[in-house]
């Protein structure tokens, strides 16, 4: 009953439950549901803000509101839309600071899901400067 | 740590540890934990509005409050007390609009429960309306 | 006790309020306090993402988590970096989306307080499409 | 810039400005907005629930999402669709156990909006049980 | 509809308006409701906890729940308890932490209520160290 | 994606996994993220109010907040600053009393996790008072 049952590869298990679940949803004759699913979609598409400032609003709310499948979904359609690693860590940094210590557990996974992306992986090189040792979170 | 460890039967798994985890609060000698829990149980019993009402109550307050388990507990609560598919799925729909977006996953977990309680799976059929191709959620 | 309590220029009521209250918090020596409230202002400067990005998604933040005075704040550092009024909207519509129609009666004082700030607001001119009737929210 | 700025009749002035700023946000050629506000009006309908169990869905719904505004609007449709004063307090009683202690202050700005609609004023009469004194809340 | 309608004297409004509507709602015959105020009061008494620390907890819950007129009412509540501004505000540096900056419009009127409250009112002295200027929260 | 992906030893999982995702986070030149997490080690140290009530506090408000992660790691702490279990029951009784039954599954895994840190566990003994038969939560 978790979003990503696939233990070898969670950004693929995820997902498949994801198209899975929503064909049930949609299955159903309840037109209030169809027609919020397909507000949601419409909600992203560029207007007089474009894709990627979209998908970072998505994001933070989804973060500020500690969504996991939320949060994986809206880090893979930046991810798509060209959001670099470096936006992405201020877009977790405002969902951090608005949201509180309480976004970090879900912002520990995000980072794992978007690693798990492939590509943004940047290797840390030298640490510019030593955070002070911590065991919180 | 997750609330149904069963793999093969998530709906049994739930219900075990759920039980067994009650029985571990219960048997501490903490008196308001107790009477807590036994308020829980008197609220859901039938008064002025019906046990099918109260529970439907309790179903939209898990799903807007996005408690996994608390929606599983009040599905099967609900598909016991006779609320037919059609039912359900209009209290998810009050639940998503009012909840928003960020309700979706939760709904695909309860639709995914809601399917594995067995008999109410209704044969989707000819889809009446069909919806926009939507990604989202 | 309220935010606003200038009830004849509700905007500058709330920054006189903001303004006193901040300054006692700070005259406080408690250095946790203090460095949370620094951090904060850090936040929001200019890095990977723009000022502008960064006000957006400090305000869809605050829309979904529902804190009047959060909106209000970032309506108005919004209006000052140039969000413009289809802008705002289509930030209203992402939080309004996310995080359901719990979200509408923020939104009603959002455009209170952003129609008070002068300058943005628009000649509603012709409606492009009726809307339906409605009564809810 | 609060729900009900008339102190006379807080009723009529809560209906006033929720009017006046609905009207304000559907002048705005957002369309995503306007679905939105037509489908939370859609979502109330009367289909395989009826329109009382609806409405109080949506008031358990708001009064765990401790929405003042959406509460108040909750308390007249339902009181409006012919929920009695018994059958309104057993809704907030499944919302004060499901959201907690922290749903009381709303709980009392409701029974107080409720009072105000007018006519389902009970007389208390002899109170079947004394409650134990409480200072709490 | 406010929790504290007298202007001249807050403190004295909040108090009166939670007596009469706790009132107004205990005398209605719902014995969920009145067993829930009962037990709401007895989770606050001495036990292993002594009765400060556990009027914290309810201050920090109430905090990071953002919940205005529970937050007034704990910080009444500790400050009869003998707790000092000192450890107050280590309190609110909790749920300032915890909860992030969507605490802090709560946090200013917490501490506006505390200063009304008389007595903990400390002479900020020399500040200890110069806060970075900040216009934000 | 889950925080213990160890069936085995879920504390030790859960603990791997937050601090091999903490030095990941940590490694990124992000300096309002940095800060954050040395934000949040300084508020837990033993100040006007000492380490244990400090912990109390990070552990009710991350049960209010309903964060199974945050919950973990606090009880962890308490048990480790000298917590006793009657002492976390009664914060654990705070915790569902002000935010309600929706915490009630995060208890029963809280207290899933308090049970394997080991030494705590309390022989139940004879009950002293046999609660109420229930079933819900």
């Amino acid at each position: 009953m978790t979003g990503g049952p696939d233990q070898d590869d969670p950004v693929a298990g995820f997902n498949a439950y994801r198209r899975r679940m929503n064909e049930r949803i949609l299955a159903e004759p309840n037109q209030v549901v169809r027609r919020f699913f397909a507000l949601d979609t419409q909600t992203y598409r560029p207007g007089a803000l474009d894709l990627k400032t979209k998908e970072l609003l998505g994001l933070v709310a989804s973060l500020v509101l500690r969504c996991d499948d939320c949060i994986s979904y809206h880090v893979a359609q930046c991810h798509e839309a060209g959001v670099t690693r470096e936006e992405m860590f201020e877009a977790f940094s405002v969902g951090l600071v608005v949201g509180g210590s309480i976004v970090i557990p879900h912002m520990r996974r995000a980072v794992d899901f978007l690693d798990r992306l492939g590509g943004t992986v940047q290797p840390p090189g030298p640490v510019p400067e030593p955070p002070e040792a911590h065991e919180h979170g």
